[in-house]
């Protein structure tokens, strides 16, 4: 039997606040590991932060970006769609309109041709005003706006020297990441199941488009390690 | 709007599991975190491996070994049973006799009373042989023999030096052990907020009688730079 520490006398949690020892931390404990693979098992149990899905797998513990993860799903999506257009899209119930400016305005000519492969579809009015009459069918409404000023962005920068192919996925990875889940929002168990089988179909669960991580483990082992049970 | 990374394209699961890119750990990511104090908003998930239950409060994702935290609750209890005894029994319906050593024969002599405050009903039959009648409220009934032995070899070493309280200690925390909830046992969100409501009203939450940490954690602004969001 192992020696018993010192310890104090039972107080109320009021009293103790001030001199309890450091909660240990997970941090400094836990190693680095590689995966070669992601299990399929992946069991969600709750969100941390409405952000963060928690889940377990035969392996240990998963963090899951909600955000990036959705990301990923549609990215791969739009991509897809280039083999299989037009995409679904939306009407809006009142079209928005959107001012270019003499910039965007050459700019607007190059892309308009993709953007309604996307499932935009758009109006040149009088003088610089564009109207945009539908959205691709999972874009938020508010969302276009912002969309078509940065798709426009891009195309300068396309301008400048990166390829079709490149602007083409800059496209994808840009309404996927307007249409995605956002951080700060409840999700049900439901949907987080429907996140995660859908991000395992996708052809690089661990990246978004952007190469930022979907997927964060802490191993058994590790966690083992921390409680000084190996 | 970033430079997208290359990507293949969509394939199933199965195709890509070779060429997945590894798994990014939390392990390299996250950074060591002091603790003043313990939020009493401890929210439980979930278990990991029916062992480890996987809780969030107002700082991030909280581990907690299920063992050590009954093992810390039941100690706390025992150690204050010392003013407020007799402690709880139970009668087994079958006494369990148990043969004693020549060398623990004396050791038990200097024990049966302390035992006996803690729930144990001894009696001392022909020969060597001890029958145990009744065992603290708390300890599986098939936990009684090998907490007897565990005592007495405490005792042994007690004759090379240690002092009567730490004794006592030794047999609070030989008991909580055997008495406390084993890990691969499935829990009840229920049963996981009773441990962690009892765990928070102990005098050392964060630690075990024998020292070991009870709670691990994974700070949300660690794993919000493991996700390159900070």
């Amino acid at each position: 039997m192992p020696v018993v520490n010192e310890e104090r006398k039972t107080e109320t949690p009021e009293n103790s606040k001030s001199t309890l020892p450091p909660l240990v931390s997970a941090a400094n404990l836990v190693r680095e590991v590689s995966f070669e693979d992601i299990s399929t098992n992946i069991r969600p149990l709750g969100q941390l932060e409405e952000s963060f899905i928690i889940a377990t797998d035969d392996e240990g513990l998963l963090l899951i970006d909600q955000h990036v993860a959705h990301e990923r799903i549609l990215f791969d999506k739009y991509r897809a769609l280039e083999n299989a257009r037009p995409a679904d899209s939306q009407n809006l119930l009142m079209p928005e309109t959107f001012d270019l400016t003499p910039a965007q305005t050459a700019a607007f000519d190059s892309v308009a041709e993709e953007l309604e492969a996307y499932g935009f579809a758009l109006m040149r009015l009088s003088g610089r005003t564009v109207a945009i009459k539908a959205v691709p069918a999972d874009l938020p409404a508010g969302e276009a706006r912002n969309m078509l000023a940065e798709v426009l962005e891009t195309v300068d920068a396309e301008k400048r020297g990166s390829t079709r192919a490149t602007f083409r996925d800059e496209v994808a990875a840009s309404l996927a990441c307007r249409a995605a889940i956002k951080i700060n929002t409840p999700l049900a168990l439901e949907k987080m199941r429907w996140l995660i089988d859908r991000l395992l179909l996708t052809s690089s669960p661990t990246t978004c488009p952007h190469g930022r991580p979907v997927i964060l483990r802490l191993a058994t082992r590790d966690i083992e390690k921390g409680f000084h049970r190996s």
